[in-house]
């Protein structure tokens, strides 16, 4: 028996983590099982590589070490949390994975996609999500969003400028044209109800 | 004005620390500016990363993360360490670099010689050493050495079994065989002393 791995894509403010969590009960819901799971981090080593990416007394973090860091954590969280669910036949729902460092360290952070690629090709071996949701809100939007909202905790990439976020937004459009028979666009741009019953219907057609 | 920067290799007990500290005297007694340093390591980020990569506790460790983190240490070494010595003309001479990943993680631990140097390629954009000194021992008699000397803290790589690290010369043979011209090869089977002159000979031959 083997599951399903559907990964959660798009900027800041573009509400794919609280789209995720809202698929996830739907999911459940129909009786599915299901692992929710977020980049990076979610084990020992993943989180401990985490804390090094994160930590912003790391100032000197120098962008290739960063990309470098993201796949190191990506293929422990990938060996040590998704592929022993997926082997117990549950959907791997994970916020964030291979596209977020080809969009912000390969385009944004200018290291170059095609570069970016190969050092997470090397990470999952192959490994890929079988369908990827992007979420899709003009850049400007989502830091409004992200602004509006006091509980959410900034975060270092929250600080970035908008022609950053831009430049992310960018990056993710060139993978979509890339990969339009894994990657499914959903406009993010409405209530987010909508925007739940929109993923979860594209993960439900997916998967039945 | 730029420095020159000199890598050490070999297996286990090979000496190649010592002998680089060796080298290092006789380079300072000449009136060369010399930096010693050794992976992983050396800045704050970098031994962040080191911790993560030799934590006892960190059994789950996959072989491509590990390789990811000792190529991420690897950058933030050289762009934190490393370049500004060269840059102020010093020599640096550095205890493992590049080799140590490819004869380690590519060969014996069976990553792929070719897939490890992809992801250092990634880490260290085009700066190889200049030289590379191997340090060239039978593993058997390397892996005496290292049980005899009683001063010397075990490490994780010690305690692999002989054909781990056959496997490892093997790697560091195919390696020396493709960079024929950074690599020269020291005959490390004999005393100390004498393999410091060789070295520093090999050294002074090519900075001078």
């Amino acid at each position: 028996m083997v599951g399903h791995f559907i990964t959660f894509e798009g900027g800041e403010g573009a509400g794919k983590t609280s789209a995720l969590k809202g698929v996830a009960d739907k999911l459940c819901k129909a009786g599915y099982q299901v692992l929710t799971t977020r980049e990076p981090g979610g084990s020992v080593i993943a989180e401990k590589i985490r804390e090094t990416i994160l930590n912003p007394e790391h100032t000197e973090m120098d962008a290739r070490t960063e990309a470098l860091l993201y796949a190191a954590a990506r293929r422990q969280h990938l060996v040590e949390i998704v592929q022993p669910a997926l082997e117990q036949g549950k959907i791997v729902l994970c916020d964030r994975f291979l596209d977020s460092s080809l969009a912000y360290q390969g385009f944004a952070r200018g290291l170059g996609i095609e570069e970016v690629y190969q050092v997470n090709h090397f990470a999952i071996n192959q490994f890929m999500p079988q369908l990827t949701l992007f979420f899709d809100i003009e850049p400007s939007k989502g830091l409004r969003r992200i602004q509006a909202n006091q509980e959410r905790e900034q975060n270092r990439l929250d600080l970035e400028n908008l022609s950053f976020h831009q430049s992310v937004y960018e990056g993710y459009q060139i993978i979509i044209k890339q990969a339009q028979q894994r990657i499914k666009v959903i406009n993010a741009d409405r209530p987010l109800a909508e925007v739940i019953e929109v993923a979860f219907q594209r993960v439900f057609n997916y998967i039945k």
